[in-house]
């Protein structure tokens, strides 16, 4: 049996749409939920807007399996990302007192002016999510978790929730490329692709050192039939008149 | 007047949300966007799943100025970001004269095998945009750009579209950075964005050399109140025992 398991992803923040800064966060998630078995379905990018933030909430933690949000979790004024969760939650928000805690402990109680203590607001009925980076946590509310923006810590974070998530099963993959244009295999690929139940073909050309190529990415969740597909894509290769490689472009 | 012109950015390719390429095109496109005087107000990343790439587009067509998409315009099987776009628009998409001429210009007409000759299909209705690189031109079809996905053919595609575009007034930003927490300096920030029609502040904590700080953004499409506030910010930091300086952090 083939489960899929899919999540989303919600980027919050006007500085990667205004251009300032770039995203790393994507990347990052997406590498770690498809080696725990979770599908990177949809990833959206909005502005830091309290309606934005409570319609997407919504829309996505019914769409997918998993949502998980970055950024708008600190202390100023353009961090708003937790007070519109619990709206989209329709629950409260108040200062959470392991979070206060957590804070107190990492910088003295000195530390914790109005404007800090907004980093322990937490939505009632979630759970936190520690940051060994800088204290101040994420937290989790039902299929949802908030994470910090700051890439750093929002890998921190990860470690935190690794447990909480049931993954499907892991798409696996193998890699074949070859110094020629895409198109020269076009027809192949539909072709295999067609053959098998669970099997995508990716095409991916590349430029390097002066040579084009492809590169083509097998992908199931079932071995056997990765394995009987990828030796057939090579052998219909090899028909064809040119030579392969297995692994990634060089 | 200020007048407010927002686009989005729909990015297609299962290798993005993979993890297995990182997507450049978002942070290109929003610095671009940003120097032209349009806001790029949401970026969605899908896969390459035709309803998908249907619903999104009708979505946001409607919902901004503008629409921008790349990948899944090449010859493969995996590239069916065309024939959807047709299929949002209600069209017929057939080979486009002069987008096969273009290839046979670039390529050959021995080039032009039946896989390739799916990069010169076309929506009716729609307009080429040159593609300077590698031939196959991306096209318009009312207010949708649809892009390659390859990051130097994307870009070199923007050099043909700037014409088309409409842009807004622009923003303009000053920066300031400090040496201590953003918390330090909430309070000031939502007082003074507070004080301005079109005035926001964003708030971005950094952590280098061995020093923690904060670089607050001041953005205005006006230049007066941009200014004014610019400098409000500045005193009000002093009064609070800190240095500024002006720019980015260091």
């Amino acid at each position: 049996m083939v489960k899929k398991v899919k999540a989303a992803l919600l980027i919050i923040g006007d500085e990667i749409l205004s251009g300032r800064t770039k995203d790393a966060n994507l990347n990052y998630l997406a590498t770690w939920l498809t080696d725990i078995g979770v599908i990177l379905d949809e990833v959206r990018v909005i502005p830091d807007v309290a309606e934005r933030i409570v319609d997407n909430v919504n829309d996505c933690r019914a769409k997918f399996d998993y949502l998980f949000t970055t950024g708008g979790i600190g202390p100023t004024h353009d961090d708003i990302t937790a007070e519109n969760v619990a709206k989209a939650f329709g629950v409260d928000i108040s200062v959470h007192d392991q979070a206060k805690q957590l804070l107190a402990d990492a910088m003295g109680t000195d530390y914790l002016t109005p404007a800090r203590l907004k980093m322990a607001m937490i939505p009632h009925g979630a759970s936190l999510i520690k940051n060994p980076v800088s204290a101040a946590p994420g937290f989790q509310i039902e299929n949802v978790f908030v994470l910090a923006g700051i890439p750093v810590v929002m890998q921190s974070m990860l470690l935190d929730i690794e447990n909480r998530i049931t993954g499907g099963s892991k798409i696996l993959s193998r890699a074949i490329h070859v110094f020629a244009g895409e198109s020269t295999f076009a027809d192949i690929l539909v072709e295999i692709e067609n053959c098998y139940n669970h099997l995508s073909i990716g095409s991916y050309p590349f430029y390097k050192a002066g040579s084009y190529g492809a590169t083509f990415i097998v992908r199931s969740p079932l071995e056997n039939e990765l394995n009987q597909a990828f030796v057939e894509l090579g052998n219909r290769i090899q028909e064809k008149g040119y030579e392969f490689h297995e692994g990634e472009a060089p």
